[in-house]
């Protein structure tokens, strides 16, 4: 999807926020705030929000130095949803439904999203859980069962740290021998790398790599080429998060989006609910979607 | 008070906002959001947050070739508030303490901005005057109640249309004959000016000016000589509403604020909880605020 021009505000009250988390020097807070405005007053709408994303945050990596700043909040995160993991797994193991249970932690999970919520904490995290055991979700609920049951080679597309934990139990009941996870190829905000892949311990039950970009979601053309050939020969993409909806949405291809619609702009283009719990299909056949 | 690098992405998502009431034409939000953020990246955060928006609505006001956009708005904020003048009244006359009622019924009328809150109901404005004649409210109550009863020359500077309608209420209960209503200069947001003025019928029982400027505010140096000869003759300035309060917060002069604290920003400078109705008392004598 485009970025809209209400991603500009947005974008710059994020890069103030972040500016804060990375530094504690207001000074700095001012540059990067400057060159932030001026920086998204001459953008590209055409592009979607994460390349926008991605420009703002390698400026930050640079001006402060520090290539992953969100380094102890993604373990903090890591560390908070494995806490929740023995419980969760109870949960899935008990209910007559496990795959649909496990799709809607695994949504859950996305509300650990420091692009949009700097400091989420335990009991946020489990507030969400609550509301998607329970909740109505919006989407193909019978296409996307079907899908998941059929497919034989299944790109995962993870989305945050922390989330990927909870992603991991969804790996667990898909059946990890048919799935590869893809994880960010650098560090991004609070973006999984294959640091939280190995912290969820899904290197130990399935293969994963990284798609060699630094974006907050899925550029194909910024990606590997090892990641695009994979890619390309799954006959099923399962893509966590806003990130990877914002970027592949118009994609052709078989994708699975599972996600909390946090942001407007992303409701208003996914035609859901502000805040709703997504699992949107979209056929390759006709590319058009089904939810 | 000086911009806070806050309120820089406020300012845009302000400007993205008056830009589509101002205009249904996309291109031209486009071009004005680009513009201000341009700007906004290059503003001398030593002046007040009102300076910068007097820039950027001047410019709103080129763009559209619109020189009071807010003119439909204003009139149908003035028509709401007189619409609740004979019940307010009637609260006033039945209070054994008319002047503090006034006083916050007048704080209750400064829920009506535009710069914070586009659309107004008569619902919210209701639920505000709730709030303002049961809240605690915040500042130096006694000192503010003899200053309002000793004061022989009042200056009152009024904020936004609607609100001056029950401003109108308290200038009845200060006694017209020691007050002069001063308004905005030209139209700025939905600030209120001669013509709203009229509408509130202040024009019938005390003297009105306009202070000679566009600003959403009281920046001194930008204003009329004959306004500032009498601002500078009173022995009292009454001052309604965010904006007087940004531009006169650091002016040593004897100034009773009277606002709703609407902003996190503001509410910082100010010393109060976000939210507070607020009638802060600044001394001449000391410079020092007493809340």
């Amino acid at each position: 999807m485009k970025t809209s021009l209400d991603c500009m505000p947005c974008v710059v009250r994020q890069a103030l926020e972040t500016a804060r988390q990375v530094s504690a020097d207001p000074a700095v807070h001012e540059q990067i705030i400057r060159e932030v405005l001026d920086w998204v007053s001459r953008i590209d709408l055409e592009q979607s929000p994460p390349h926008m994303a991605q420009q703002i945050h390698r400026r930050l990596r640079e001006i402060t130095g520090n290539n992953d700043p969100y380094r102890p909040a993604k373990e903090h995160q890591n560390r908070m949803a494995l806490s929740l993991v023995p419980e969760l797994r109870a949960k899935i193991e008990a209910s007559p439904d496990p795959l649909v249970v496990a799709v809607r932690l695994a949504i859950a999970g996305n509300v650990i999203d420091m692009g949009v919520n700097g400091k989420i904490s335990t009991e946020q995290l489990q507030a969400s859980i609550h509301r998607a055991m329970t909740d109505p979700f919006v989407g193909d609920h019978q296409g996307v069962r079907q899908a998941m049951t059929a497919a034989r080679r299944i790109l995962f597309l993870a989305d945050n740290a922390g989330e990927i934990v909870l992603d991991r139990l969804l790996v667990e009941a898909l059946g990890p021998d048919r799935v590869t996870v893809a994880v960010r190829g650098a560090p991004i905000i609070n973006d999984a790398t294959l640091f939280d892949a190995q912290a969820a311990g899904l290197v130990d039950i399935t293969a994963v790599m990284d798609n060699g970009s630094d974006a907050p979601g899925t550029l194909l053309d910024d990606c590997s080429d090892a990641f695009k050939q994979r890619f390309f020969d799954s006959d099923l993409i399962i893509a966590k998060g806003q990130g990877n909806f914002e970027t592949l949405s118009d994609a052709p291809y078989p994708i699975i989006f599972l996600f909390q619609a946090k942001c407007p702009v992303i409701a208003e283009h996914a035609q859901v609910p502000l805040g709703s719990h997504v699992w949107t299909w979209f056929q390759p056949a006709t590319f058009s979607q089904k939810a």
